[in-house]
């Protein structure tokens, strides 16, 4: 039944424009489309509505179950209110509480099997920060919340022409290249071969381990990083039977030929993973956490304040992300529901 | 006059696929294309040429100004025999003077003016070495070769949908970040500027600056080098009257709508310039050299040592440096009459 539940979309920094991707997602809704539950403060969705001139009806719900037989007519919103209401692109951290009160309330709904999974706006990390709120991002904050041993969640970015999962990431350059580990790169080839498994349909993922140095360091010519850290990463996770190559050059690593050779791209530091995202999605793209006990995905973008409260933000990403975590949801169920048949 | 001049084209590492992309640039030429005179030994054209069992005619000339009048029927070439004959795949160093010796010939022909600009085919770095070549590449050879003070030969990487300037290149990621400098990025700036107002007819080109560090930095959060570092290069590029601006977060300067803002992205290393070119537009690239006396291309790629002498290498990007070649040379010519005539 996990195919037919909704999904939760959060609220994300209600200053932002995730109020308005959400509303213009649900504008945009298809009758074999995802469903969605908004987890939000039902007054500051009113006086969005108002300030934009839509026409969104707003249903309020008690529980997840209710929403799929409104969704045609209404968006499902189960309360959450904010206690300040902000203007767009005006933030208060006073908020950043119920920012993740909702977070937390849509994965309990998961681990509940009460919605298929989670989808959640942007926050905004400093203003997050300000407001008391302890984990640098999304990410972290969900593996806290599931028990999700720290580094098995993987953030991986997702278009229609490439999957990439950055093995460092929100770090200065220099860092990341202190911080690079064989282990870390193990860790994050394993957990995004089981998840392209359970949630993505395929059977023996096909992971291009991007080489950190130009031309892959060319045999040390150019740094050692690629054959003392990197190539012993590609071994073990071959010995472990993943289907893992590389190290290989990361200019060449793009291009249509090259993507038709791999299901992945394991990268690493951000920049190698999000410029060919971002040069070959721009607008598509989706950021999905794969090593959580639950299905969470997200529209890869911030909060974009400067646009908040003009309808003008693109609602691409967002929709990208709700239709990924509806599929990744029915695969895992699929995926799930196989292996106990056994 | 220059315009009606050939271009001259090198031979590079004769067991790379050199030859055979430089036999399939003649095959494919047009009426109003770029003309060339190849420095090549004639006897191992003949050679490469029966064992591919091309219909190739050459042509022996003295000097480039014969190879426009017979372009059309044969391929013009200026003989520069190689000491060893090599099997494709199969270099020899015992080649590595001969090599670098076509390539002082084609310069020497430029300054002189008796071809427009210079196209230089592959040549293998370590072969070269082996065989006594004292330069990391080309771009450096080219430098001491015409006096170029040492720095200010800029490699800029073109293709339909991009250009690019790489302030630091062939070093490990991590000598990169510390080699960085601000004087290092404004001289590539400038000679960048320079090179797309002399060569490329852009009167007030506008140069967007990458940032090293993800976000640009984010204000500091992620790594000091792009405030104390990049920024006050664009500031000191602006001062010289210069549209750079920047540093800007690397992942979102690449897709489309971003790149309408610029005609050129000055980048901090190697696979920050080279992924979205080859993600872009591989096997349409041409290496650049901007700075030198004389004008300047190649292909983007080497001499694929596995693919010689199969006739299966693209000759795409030797024909697109050929191009750009003349048309650099075109513009250079009306550029600098336009200065003459003031």
């Amino acid at each position: 039944m996990t195919g037919s539940l909704p999904l939760a979309l959060t609220m994300g920094e209600p200053a932002g424009i995730g109020g308005e991707i959400a509303l213009a997602a649900w504008l945009r809704r298809r009758p074999d489309g995802p469903r969605f539950v908004l987890i939000d403060d039902p007054a500051r969705l009113d006086s969005l509505i108002h300030r934009l001139g839509l026409s969104v009806p707003l249903r309020i719900v008690a529980s997840p179950a209710e929403a799929n037989a409104c969704f045609a007519e209404a968006l499902p919103v189960l309360p959450h209110p904010v206690p300040v209401a902000v203007a767009p692109g005006q933030p208060d951290p006073a908020n950043a509480g119920a920012v993740a009160g909702a977070i937390e309330r849509a994965v309990r709904l998961a681990e509940q099997g009460a919605v298929a999974g989670i989808v959640t706006n942007p926050i905004h990390k400093a203003v997050m920060q300000r407001g008391g709120f302890a984990f640098p991002g999304h990410t972290e904050f969900l593996a806290a919340l599931t028990g999700t041993p720290a580094g098995t969640e993987v953030m991986m970015l997702a278009c229609p022409a490439l999957r990439v999962v950055p093995v460092t990431i929100h770090v200065a350059l220099r860092a990341a290249i202190s911080q690079l580990t064989t282990e870390a790169i193990v860790t994050a080839g394993r957990v995004a071969a089981r998840g392209l498994q359970r949630d993505f349909g395929l059977a023996a993922p096909r992971l291009a381990v991007a080489g950190l140095n130009p031309h892959a360091g060319e045999e040390g010519a150019m740094g050692h990083e690629d054959q003392e850290i990197v190539a012993p990463a590609v071994a073990q996770l071959r010995a472990e039977g993943i289907d893992a190559f590389g190290p290989l050059p990361s200019d060449t690593l793009f291009h249509a030929a090259a993507r038709a050779t791999y299901d992945l791209a394991l990268c690493m530091y951000h920049d190698q993973a999000l410029i060919p995202l971002k040069t070959l999605g721009f607008d598509q793209g989706v950021n999905i956490t794969l090593g959580l006990p639950v299905v969470r995905t997200s529209p890869d973008h911030g909060t974009a304040f400067a646009l908040a409260g003009r309808f003008q933000a693109d609602p691409g990403s967002l929709i990208a992300a709700l239709e990924t975590a509806a599929a990744m949801a029915r695969r895992r169920a699929a995926f799930d529901r196989s292996f106990s048949d056994v």
